[in-house]
């Protein structure tokens, strides 16, 4: 007998869903999105933000590896990190690895995201109460970035959700000139890309990579496997003022970090930012 | 309104289930499997054996991209394949593009697939009717492999479906110490392998590497992004008795011979064998 309530289901692409069986824990409607925390036998604990699976206990560890170690490898030498998003904490809780950053800021919408994380996702959410170099901020993170100081942060994380709803400004053509200009001379932004394989998807890769390319010289994509989000792989976006992730990655001195990974590891570095020849030509075309 | 009739639905993991919205070309129970033949709105036209996706037209190159190329660029001097499974003949339109290869042996054991595919599936299983290098035999491959000449073929491509029902007897030890014996000294045998994510399939991809590497000295697992294979991510085995995978891969070689392919690519060579840390742990541990 199956000890959930029901199938929580998402629509991938047109005649493609994928279903966790659920049993509900809490539901409500913050003032920016559907919020429900569900637990499922396989993935444990997940959050949906308006019907997409966020995150889930059993394989966030692959994304939170993926949005905050490679940066940390091209340039170890970060000290200053501004998070937007990442409310249930699991970014933070990665930076805050590193005992020689300074200053963890992180500036999130919803504020019922921290405070549900802190009840349902300790292991994501404990950040907010044992790191006293985290500053959390709840508020607007296109603002945020608007009115922050030139050159402040050597590492900007976006962990947003999709190109519309509230993450829709995180995917903009200003937001993107904003964070160019917040960041430091060897300054790293690193944001949620989407993914290629779906039309929909590729689409909204496709466009916001044009739009980071044209605020950025160097502008790359790094793909992880994802099971919960749609095909199964997702991407950042990788963009830098100077430092290729590739030619300027040194994975020697991250080694020495001595981090206990789980996805995460220097082979993975490099063969992140291998692309699909059907991915390199996505990124190529002048498909709008 | 949707154009289908019903949706086709596969448990990947305990209270996960991926679903495809299906209109049903074609179903009949074989002498070895259940099989269907439906069609969906994203993925095209699709195959199923005993209730598992085996081939879509939307995703199948990347699968047989990543069957077939990888081995021709670490050895491209492989004149004589042989193909177990395969029934669709995608595997076989792949190893057929290389003009310089000389034979192509293929054993199927359920006739049943290819007759379908080709009314199906043209564009796979074309290759039956204008490929004369190929010869196409019904019947059981183990038994093949078992009587086959010792140093008949440079390379064994095995095709299957999983390690239960007719695929079973491909993931055997024994079936693995007839495939060293068949192949020549600079042989190649690649493998579905399964995936790494879920607990079950996990423990059938440990499974089979640890067979495999009693009988090889080089026993390698490279993946691929699958979206429509549990988890979205897949393995293959490189398995031989001397060429490394990536320490004698001859890229600039396979450059030369000049193939499109939409998924493979000298750098995805490299990164498909790159692991993450939790999948290299479970080709370690003594889990069993």
């Amino acid at each position: 007998m199956r000890n959930h309530e029901y199938w929580y289901s998402e629509i991938h692409a047109k005649g493609v869903k994928f279903s966790l069986g659920a049993e509900v824990l809490h539901q409500e409607q913050t003032s920016f999105q559907k919020l429900m925390i569900m637990k499922n036998e396989t993935f444990g604990v997940f959050l949906t933000l308006d019907g997409y699976v966020q995150l889930t206990e059993r394989d966030e560890f692959i994304y939170h590896d993926m949005i905050c170690h490679p940066a940390l490898a091209v340039n170890p030498d970060i000290k200053r990190v501004l998070i937007i998003g990442g409310g249930d904490g699991g970014t933070a809780r990665e930076v805050a690895r590193y005992k020689h950053i300074e200053s963890i800021d992180m500036v999130e919408i919803d504020e019922t995201i921290c405070r549900l994380a802190c009840i349902y996702f300790p292991r994501t959410a404990k950040v907010f109460t044992n790191e006293p170099r985290l500053r959390l901020m709840i508020g607007d993170g296109v603002g945020f970035v608007k009115h922050a100081p030139d050159a402040s942060y050597d590492l900007i994380l976006v962990d947003s959700t999709d190109p519309f709803g509230p993450g829709k400004g995180l995917f903009s053509r200003e937001f993107y000139a904003d964070c160019n200009r917040v960041l430091t001379e060897k300054g790293i932004l690193i944001n949620q890309h989407e993914s290629a394989f779906y039309a929909d998807d590729a689409l909204l890769m496709k466009h916001a990579h044009d739009k980071i390319a044209d605020n950025f010289p160097v502008a790359r994509i790094f793909g992880f496997n994802m099971p919960t989000y749609a095909s199964g792989y997702w991407y950042f976006g990788f963009a830098s003022k100077k430092p290729d992730p590739l030619a300027d990655v040194q994975l020697e001195r991250w080694k020495d970090f001595d981090l206990k990974t789980r996805y995460y590891n220097a082979d993975i570095h490099r063969a992140a930012f291998a692309l699909p020849t059907y991915v390199q030509e996505l990124l190529q075309s002048d498909w709008e």
